[in-house]
């Protein structure tokens, strides 16, 4: 019998609770072993639970079991998740967490503590929710030349981005819909803001570059800005627009960035709408690759930490260990970044624009221009801008 | 260094000798151990190939040359490829192959003999080409209720498919342009009559359901028989005409086959163009999981192949290995398989059809009549053709 914790009772923590015990004839097959969840650890009691008999207070009482092999870790946060997370690996015990917030900000350091424990540090529900996307990473394609990972990394965002498109809504619209549907929480800062997206591509990025930037380190823009025009006007070209996280590994280095994208509808991340997310990869000699699913919900969370159990118990750390260290070694600088850019200005004519820019395409002109440039470094954009001095209304870079 | 042996020479061998050779900085260290290509079997020579020096004529040198620690078998075809893995599995060698013909035939028997031997045998080529699809499925989603895995197995057919809905081009004149392209092969009758898709969702559904169906007991019907009228027919209300390999695991049984179905534009599947392919989960709690990409070609392939290799440098049998049994139990006889149908038929009118097969959406009333029916057994739906007698035009199965 395995003995394991589980960290937060919570949506996913009651996932995971729920599928160990109803799928338990799956897990015992897969994980080779019967699965006891001996402690739940939470502040509050749940009388009315099945698990109430195991809710426990203090975290000691689950470092300092012998009886505990693995701890799952869903209460979600920085802290106290860093110092439970330190504590457990410290006593020798395997962690397997949801927690994109923890991994994104200390998971080199984890990495290292179950490297020298000789315990796994296992984080495949943090990006991409149910869908496997980490695993393959770390376990099929890494003999491969990566030049990018990228993906829709928020189902909030993607929500809205998708009922703006669909139903030509604007923007405050559709935020209030997602959180009616309970899509979107109360504050919803951390999805639109793109945080939660910076999070993810940057423990993508480390799995493909073995190199962990700091969130701060990486360039995000949220989806705030994009207003109805600027959804017909994408719409009028064949483009989409999506919140991005990508990495592109270059000859130059490597950039990383969260931001809206304007995409061919050809694309398969085009095509993915709702509340849905995905992650390409982009290699040689693969091509590319795309791992698609739901990003979020109790369930498909709990799936995926139960699968990352499930290889701790089968194979402990004879599987492949990603490697990850904090750094901005050959890290560039956004502003040397270059993309076509989808560019609306108030107060210009065509002919000015064409001046500064050069050959752009013009998507529509009255009381706003809006035009697409050719490929220039976001330095250059951005001194262009300055010299022309006109009002900037939107401005969305192309894939 | 870690000795190979690569069995056929031909595209995907000579793209697993480049893409070691290439990128051999990547597999050593994910490998853990550099790659010697120490031999390559083919009849024929190859004196301008840089690796002209490895060439050999007969496999005997292979297994019994004790340095040969894993031997990747790509030269396809039933014969000799089944001689030479139960060879090189008694002779203590991992095997890798692309060839699912052989694994779709013999895939149990392999798998028995490696567990005898402690050695491993990987067939992630075998199915989707580059795409990582089936170590996700052995790895990462065995905790789950699942429900159903189906795919777009053959880039070929979804290539002359995609033309005929983007065109209007008919079956010959598609497949002629897919000829011309080189996505189709001289004789495509492998491809066009489902029998390469056969052998996909047979090693698919051995991996869900623990049972190799004989792929003669898997109902296969191919994409000859879709014509433009369909196409047009299926448009107008919204569907794409897609060639699946489906297993459905039900409460009665397991129903496994190949053949075209009309599906909702809005579905994941329905987005998957050209001559990629995807593979679909549906489990439970994890919803629909996608893996998409290039399912054939040189350098995909060979990234599946190099792919198991790494997994075998690293982690050996301490991976999980599938199960695979030769079975008809609890397949279900596909008669009783219920769907929704169009049916195209000719010399008859509304009134008999709606006679016959109860409530019908009419999609279109002239020369022949095209309708599409409730969801209804396989064997009420042949019935009811008999006993209403007309000519049948054409029948696909909604999903």
């Amino acid at each position: 019998m395995t003995n394991v914790a589980i960290l937060g009772f919570g949506v996913v923590g009651g996932g995971v609770a729920r599928l160990i015990t109803e799928n338990m004839k799956e897990v015992t097959r897969l994980g080779g072993d019967g699965i006891n969840i001996k402690y739940i650890l939470d502040l509050r009691d749940f009388p009315n639970s099945p698990f109430a008999d195991r809710v426990v207070h203090d975290f000691d009482i689950i470092a300092s079991d012998p009886e505990i092999d693995t701890v799952i870790e869903v209460m979600g946060g920085s802290h106290p998740a860093y110092e439970y997370t330190v504590k457990a690996l410290r006593a020798g015990k395997n962690v397997i967490t949801s927690n994109k917030e923890v991994v994104a900000n200390f998971g080199d350091e984890f990495m290292a503590i179950a490297e020298e424990m000789g315990v796994c540090y296992r984080f495949e529900a943090s990006v991409g929710g149910g869908i496997p996307v980490l695993s393959p990473i770390i376990n099929c394609v890494g003999q491969n030349k990566i030049t990018e990972v990228r993906g829709i990394l928020n189902g909030t965002t993607n929500y809205i981005l998708t009922k703006m498109f669909s139903f030509g809504d604007g923007f405050e619209e559709s935020l209030r819909d997602a959180q009616e549907r309970g899509y979107a929480e109360r504050n919803p800062d951390a999805d639109i803001l793109g945080t939660d997206a910076c999070r993810k591509i940057a423990i993508l990025g480390a799995l493909v570059t073995g190199k962990l930037v700091p969130t701060e380190n990486i360039h995000t823009e949220g989806i705030t800005g994009i207003r109805k025009q600027d959804v017909e006007a994408s719409a009028r070209v064949g483009l989409k627009i999506k919140l991005l996280g990508r990495c592109i590994i270059g000859e130059s280095g490597v950039f990383i960035m969260v931001a809206p994208f304007m995409l061919p509808d050809s694309t398969p991340l085009s095509t993915v709408s709702g509340v849905y997310n995905a992650v390409e990869v982009v290699g040689e000699p693969i091509g590319n690759v795309m791992f698609y699913g739901q990003g979020a919900g109790a369930g498909a969370t709990a799936s995926a930490v139960v699968g990352d159990l499930m290889q701790i118990m089968r194979s402990g750390r004879n599987c492949a260990q990603p490697i990850m260290v904090k750094s901005l070694d050959g890290v560039c600088d956004f502003d040397d970044f270059k993309a076509q850019q989808y560019i609306a200005l108030g107060g210009v004519g065509a002919e000015q624009v064409r001046e500064v820019f050069g050959n752009v395409q013009i998507i529509s002109e009255g009381e706003e221009i809006a035009f697409i440039t050719q490929a220039m470094r976001e330095g250059d954009v951005k001194k262009k801008l300055g010299a022309l001095g006109a009002e900037l209304k939107s401005r969305i870079r192309l894939i």
